[in-house]
């Protein structure tokens, strides 16, 4: 049987919805972390999906350094117009952040289709030139935490911060685990699963926190 | 042990994917409608969850009725400017249909300010203005469902067509069932799990078929 529409004033909406989230928690006896709390919490909010209280995988003190570096004003570049779509920009633009996603511009698809690349790839060598620390948030394409990871390998740039939680079939599994294998401050889903919506609520978790830390 | 990096050309990148998602459907022995195929194979795609194959549900003839619409030239209302962004507009301005979403419209802000509802909500109530048939795709917000389903048991408004697959724990599940209890073509997904990438896959496995066919 189906249950019955619950009254809940539109204000009151999310912070039901994280109530129920914490109960679940709870009962399924998972503990988290105080400082990855509200990040977690915020990926299960957009997904309904507990599985990322088990496969949200933090480098030591990433909450901690990304919160420092978009109240220092780095900008966001992410991998889908999905995701820039999702991210509070107006939160960030407080701090002087700018959110960027390169992937549909006219260029991009040229030089992608001249080297056979992909568009995600080139869209990170653009961001590459950006002359503030980036934090980059890749909900879609592995090839984009590839790139980045070449990049660094290569010693031509360093991403400040690197959200990665592309999802799908083809190499994503391995491209998180090589980003978690480097010295970059991360947060990554471990495994197949992630989107263009969770790395837009990791982001938006993060501005929000810092926000409400003022 | 980690995977090593599969080689894929860019443009085989999502044939590999879907090449992958059929036999793993196969090895659970999942068998799907040919009609419904594409559209749960590219939200398993956007989410790397084959949950979907479980919880997608379709009235009769529901995809046949939605490309019908969509070669007709209908509109498409999205509850998010994330949905929105996913969306292929470009095929989807072929037929002559636009895609909406109101929810950063000012006067959208107000209305639901001074009247106590969701902007969501108030979304609905501009969509149904608009003189052509529209399909709803609904990935956020409940109450954008049970505004739709008010409309029409006050016969105020027929949805042409509801992909009602929002996401959550307040009345998400119980919306949804709402949608699917209506004699108005849906496809939802039961369930607390959804979203706008969901919402704009099956938007997007729609189109594309479409597209393909001509």
């Amino acid at each position: 049987m189906i249950q019955e529409i619950e009254f809940v004033l539109p204000d009151e909406i999310e912070n039901r919805s994280f109530e129920i989230i914490s109960e679940e928690l709870k009962g399924k006896n998972i503990v988290l972390k105080a400082e990855q709390e509200m990040v977690i919490k915020r990926v299960i909010h957009t997904s309904a999906d507990f599985d990322y209280a088990d496969t949200l995988a933090f480098s030591e003190d990433a909450v901690r350094k990304a919160k420092e570096l978009i109240a220092q004003g780095a900008d966001i570049v992410t991998d889908t117009n999905m995701a820039l779509a999702g991210i509070n920009k107006g939160i960030l633009a407080k701090y002087g952040g700018e959110a960027h996603c390169y992937m549909a511009e006219k260029e991009v698809m040229e030089i992608a289709k001249e080297s056979r690349s992909t568009r995600a790839a080139v869209s990170m060598e653009i961001a590459a030139k950006i002359e503030k620390p980036v934090i980059f948030a890749i909900g879609n394409a592995p090839t984009a935490l590839l790139k980045l990871y070449e990049m660094l390998e290569k010693e031509i740039f360093r991403p400040a911060f690197i959200i990665g939680v592309p999802v799908g079939f083809v190499n994503v599994v391995q491209a998180k685990e090589l980003i978690a294998g480097t010295d970059i401050p991360y947060i990554i889903n471990r495994g197949r699963k992630g989107g263009s919506n969770v790395a837009a609520a990791i982001v938006n978790a993060l501005l929000y926190e810092l926000n409400k830390s003022e």
